[in-house]
């Protein structure tokens, strides 16, 4: 099989301007579903003739039809000739919906391109062979890094098979994530906390600790504000001992609440909440396991949503995608709680180095959002 | 007297839309004298017939003629019946240079808009006064915001006694200024450390702690890195056993420096280097007093370039009038050194409130510049 992946360098023939445009907009259609698909990917497609755009569509929710389908219904007789523009390739199997391949060649689309290559096992290629042996023209690799920006935690789960990890922190001008006491109500400002709640609505799972629990009683639920769909994500309580299960409004609403203990810690009977059992090593739990447990359970984009205690211990284990920081324009001082705790580092030699992606102003407060730099 | 102040809310008559264009070109103008024209204030000045321009001019440095000159010179005979634009009131006394005024009147301006009066108790009305004797229209308040915040060092030194105080810091994330070693070299970026040579420039003297000067052995001299025209700042080291007089950059190069040291210390007499006493408090400089000094010495912005100490004692003092912050993507941990020293804050109700007056990136960091909140 021998399809033409313009990522690579070397064997890299111009896609068109139009091209371009065509599977921007696929980006952007794709985009909409970021509140909606997991565990499933984004996916935007786009049908032209030419430039026209003849149908598009994008993938809403798990269980409910494909990009490509609605493309191919909006673009009906149209889609015959017509060029494809898809921000992942076309599945080939059966799964809740017939295969997206199938109704590509059906609908006597004449070429494909692809942004990337589907790296689920059940894809992987397959969809790409597929429309090749049916005579359609197939191009991958265009604007591919965009993609994968885009799906990140998608193509975490299934690459790494963790999710893509955010730790969010609201912190003061001087670095500080609370007093002394632990009182961290209110660093940022109401426009922070709301943007956050965005942040919350494409995650599939939010994590915290017991600490957190029991010092700020959080709801961890997503608040847009307006009917905006969004998939509640599973509020994940770290609780070595179970010792918050009876409380909290972590517990109420409609989003499902996981604790993640001790092996040793003794579930009541009666405690009524989902909970599982993870590894500790040395009193802390096995974070990557806890990692591999959320991935098993088809989560795509992880946020952490705790104090310096754990958030310190998932940057230390190295498991940090990425840094979603609030910076209040607030000074708490020398005796406040630093941003990490556990972070130790003697040299300037060993500092951890991370790149800011984007920094803007949210109502009084600065968001940074970082990721590390890969090792030298 | 009477003055058309149009900066009162209740007696404002609209300016034009080209009075706003003109004096924000008068603005701009001024703007070219950032780095030169301390211990004077920036003006700037249009001169122009309805909305052609017709004379332009700024002042450049101390002793150099007036913007109004300039102007004046450069419209000639056109200045006759014309409307000058200027930044800050006209002067009315013999300085260096004859009064302004008088060579409004002489080439026969009809109206003069200025953003603001000049405080300089020199000035202070009298350069309005002596127009409006002469028959020309005065109106004063167009833009005056925009004229305080460029001339803010002056402003602050005429009407505070003082210079407008920046303290210049670099930091992690995670809000540390130094590994606990004192090692801070190089938080910030390489594009940071030009920046700050900006900033330099347009200080009238760049403050710093004998620790700073043992520790890193800065020059605090100005590098533009081309050939832009700048006074060099005043290095002012706070030192107050006179332990680093004899070593260290800071004394080398073509700019000033001046130790300020405390009243029992004892100056050797080869030291070969200014120096003056300034009261103690409990061990610590009485820091009011050292920036009397400066403003009585013609410092309009000072900008403190120091380590946690210095920089937290400033902000404990209430002397901080605007933070020069660089963020790197870096993360220094918990055992690094605070951003700043000495600030001791209980509950979240004493949390010291800043305003985020602009973001923006450099380089890897970013650069924030804040200004404490009036207190409520």
């Amino acid at each position: 099989m021998s399809i033409a992946t313009r990522s690579s360098a070397e064997a890299m023939p111009a896609f068109s301007a139009t091209d371009h445009a065509l599977m921007a907009r696929a980006l952007r259609l794709a985009e909409r579903g970021a509140y909606t698909t997991q565990p499933n990917p984004m996916v935007g497609c786009v049908i032209a003739q030419g430039d026209e755009v003849v149908g598009e569509g994008w993938h809403q929710k798990k269980g409910g039809p494909h990009a490509e389908v609605f493309a191919l219904q909006a673009a009906g007789e149209r889609a015959k000739d017509a060029t494809a523009y898809v921000t992942l390739e076309p599945c080939s199997h059966t799964g809740s919906t017939p295969p997206c391949a199938d109704a590509l060649i059906k609908a006597g689309i004449s070429r494909v391109v692809a942004a990337m290559r589907d790296p689920n096992p059940q894809v992987d290629g397959s969809g790409f062979a597929k429309l090749q042996a049916a005579g359609i023209a197939v191009e991958s690799g265009l604007m591919e890094k965009q993609a994968r920006e885009q799906n990140r935690g998608f193509l975490s789960r299934v690459e790494r098979g963790r999710p893509w990890l955010r730790v969010k922190l609201a912190s003061s001008v001087d670095g500080r994530s609370a007093m002394a006491s632990g009182d961290s109500k209110w660093i940022s400002g109401e426009a922070s906390r709301h943007d956050v709640q965005h942040w919350r609505a494409r995650s599939g799972a939010i994590l915290t600790g017991a600490g957190t629990v029991l010092t700020d009683d959080p709801h961890l639920t997503v608040r847009l504000g307006d009917d905006t769909a969004f998939v509640p994500p599973l509020r994940v309580v770290l609780d070595p001992g179970l010792a918050t299960v009876a409380r909290g409004h972590v517990r109420e609403g409609d989003a499902p609440t996981l604790y993640l203990h001790a092996p040793d810690a003794k579930p009541a009977r009666d405690m009524h909440a989902e909970h599982v059992a993870v590894p500790v090593e040395g009193g802390r739990f096995d974070l990557a396991a806890v990692l591999r447990l959320l991935g098993e359970r088809g989560v795509n984009e992880a946020q952490v949503e705790a104090g310096a205690t754990l958030a310190g211990a998932f940057l230390a284990a190295g498991l940090v995608d990425e840094l979603l920081l609030y910076v209040a324009p607030v000074m708490l001082g020398e005796r406040a709680r630093p941003l990490f705790e556990g972070l130790h580092i003697d040299a300037m030699t060993e500092r951890l180095r991370m790149r800011i992606v984007e920094s803007r102003r949210i109502g009084d407060d600065v968001r940074v959002l970082l990721r590390p730099e890969p090792a030298a």
